[in-house]
């Protein structure tokens, strides 16, 4: 999508600072929810557990001890978010800075996913036409949703030249304005406000343990997955300048560490075309222009990790019997680095220390279905055996779930 | 298990009444989860949408008009309660009845599910012994999970001669108490503990969003499961004398509707023996002794209703899709009642009238696994064609989810 992000605005774009996050927190608030934060003791005394010593045979910290890194999680919900994920934060936000002459025309993207849905009903909200050009292949329940919302939905073929055509008819029939699904700041910025509440619920969450009533600064990192990167880099805006630490989680399956390996290249590069068939099938795409000019920046995310579809799977098993809560895959990546990325434990053990870091986890969206969980885990081993051997490292707190 | 419930203990028994559920919460609030409460607009728009008249078809509602009901669903959220279920509630609270002298010598139960697990919590919590009594055809995963609360676990024959033998061998050789899973007052009144958070919390949610600061009188009904029917006469219990109704909900699949059956008899009778193969599996029980005479009093329930497997797997998916909460599938009877059963839906409309009735529905646990999930769900028509079709009346909402 990054050739057609140029669609143009009246408005001067915000600059990418922790200060624009809280503008556009102003302004989308009134239309998304301040999804909850949740802690759960058993995911965060498995995280504190060191990792089995045969999970690290055959990595680089093979024969050495474990990572005995301090957890606290606190999973910031955005599957709760009105259509299901963050995206709706992003898409109410770029409706917020068009003139009331451009919201007139009417906006249009391509997506068959939730960034479509998210427009539809930021639009709809709005009172203003959406133009949403999907493949004609798209599943018969996506386009159902999309039309849910009274957006005109444009098929077209499934080849990225074919779907921008369709939009650029769009545009010269309607003068909708294009909005994109990561690559502008409006959209970055709009997705970072997740960080801004999820900063602020820990500290409430702090203050409440503490029973002192101050739990300020009690965020230590923030890890969240990384696709398109407007979500990765609006987090890492709204956190520039504070304590909290920013990292990135992707898909490692089938080359899916694009973010990963183009920072490891010298100088890092940005890889623009990915293709990857990892079940995070949110994380597909490559990093946007813009969205790499604030993930290769260091001071901004510290680093990216990446881990594998059956960890990813082994994650989402845990927040579903565990915490009960249903996530779709790509939001399991950041929780699969925490629990199984050696590398990153370490990381966390030196510079927690004793008293460990409190971490907050993105849950970036649950749209996902019944009969998908179950193709996910339909070869797997028999039920009633598989979970303690998939994690393998489980103590006694099995079901005692806290949610709130 | 009603043949053995006449654990000798030295305290008496507390009268069923809506002051002993006090009395009981009192004693089980410090070591049980006030669990959330969830509102849902996308379920609560569906459940307030007529049935199609198709849906009526070879039902003795076939030709009316469909009901229509004003229905508000408040989610009592017991998947979310220590051990994943609400048998935490009881079980803290027998153990909270007993003497120094009993406590120490131990307490015994057969169960292979969560009475099993919430017993040996309670049992670990008070530093007392826990013997439980399991098949050896159990799943692997639930005797790790009983054994990992530190309970000694025994192995019997799969017939209920053969459990109630060893209990009573292991009664004989510790002197441990029994604390059947739901013929009993205490556990009775544990139980009904949650009715009297559910009908806190739904005044402060409707006060929240009065702005008045007034929820006063808000729950008009609550509907439960019935298995043994340990919650439903406790939540019955806890309700009697108030302005609100109490409803069960029972599977209708191979003879699970015993409870109805039971009262539909003259006079009514309660049906000893049940062997069902529902899916909801933790129903499975006939109803005992002691909650029959609270069920079977119509002050106390107002009716029993069955819901098919089909149903209930509806439900299913609609709590998971839609609210993305994981539940099992003896949560769902409720909702599928009120979705799906005309005869409910029309007590609704009558009597809620135009302001229609506020409904708290029990979700009474979450222990299923991503497995089960899969095969309950593998007989489906394709992906993407399905959610709509099985129920049939989804409105424009279809993923703006409310939770907490």
């Amino acid at each position: 999508m990054s050739s057609t992000t140029d669609h143009t605005t009246s408005t001067p774009h915000l600059p990418l600072t922790r200060e624009s996050v809280f503008s556009a927190h102003a302004r989308v608030k009134q239309h998304v929810h301040r999804t909850p934060v949740l802690t759960s003791t058993t995911l965060s005394n498995l995280a504190s557990t060191p990792q089995n010593t045969s999970a690290l045979v055959g990595t680089e910290f093979e024969g050495q001890a474990p990572a005995r890194p301090k957890i606290k999680l606190f999973f910031k919900c955005e599957n709760y978010q009105k259509i299901g994920a963050f995206k709706a934060r992003g898409a109410f936000h770029a409706l917020s800075r068009l003139t009331k002459e451009e919201l007139a025309r009417g906006v249009v993207t391509h997506s068959s996913g939730n960034h479509a849905q998210a427009l539809a009903l930021a639009a709809r909200t709005y009172g203003i036409p959406a133009h949403i050009v999907m493949p004609t292949i798209s599943t018969p329940s996506k386009i159902a949703a999309t039309k849910s919302y009274g957006a005109h939905v444009h098929f077209s073929g499934s080849v990225s030249e074919e779907r921008e055509a369709m939009v650029e008819k769009v545009i010269q029939k309607t003068g909708a304005v294009l909005v994109p699904p990561y690559d502008h700041p409006d959209i970055i910025l709009g997705q970072g406000t997740q960080a801004l509440e999820l900063e602020e619920q820990v500290e409430e969450i702090l203050a409440s343990e503490r029973g002192d009533g101050d739990g300020r600064g009690g965020l230590d990192a923030i890890i969240a997955p990384l696709g398109g990167g407007g979500m990765l880099s609006g987090i890492a805006t709204a956190m520039s300048g504070t304590r909290t630490t920013v990292f990135g989680a992707e898909p490692s399956t089938d080359g899916g560490d694009d973010g990963r390996r183009g920072l490891a290249m010298n100088p890092p590069t940005r890889i623009p075309s990915v293709k990857t068939l990892t079940i995070a099938d949110g994380l597909r795409t490559p990093v946007g222009i813009i969205p790499w000019s604030v993930i290769s920046d260091t001071n901004k995310v510290r680093g990216l990790y990446a881990v594998s579809d059956e960890q990813i799977k082994a994650a989402m098993r845990l927040v579903l019997e565990r915490m009960k809560v249903v996530v779709e895959p790509s939001a399991c990546v950041g929780l699969a680095v925490i629990l199984f990325d050696e590398g990153f434990r370490h990381v966390v053990e030196r510079e927690g220390g004793e008293a460990g870091w409190n971490i907050g986890v993105i849950f970036s969206g649950g749209n996902t279905t019944v009969e998908a969980i179950g193709k996910l885990f339909e070869v797997g081993a028999e039920e009633g055996e598989r979970a303690e051997g998939t994690v393998g490292k489980d103590g006694a707190k099995v079901a005692e779930n806290v949610a709130g």
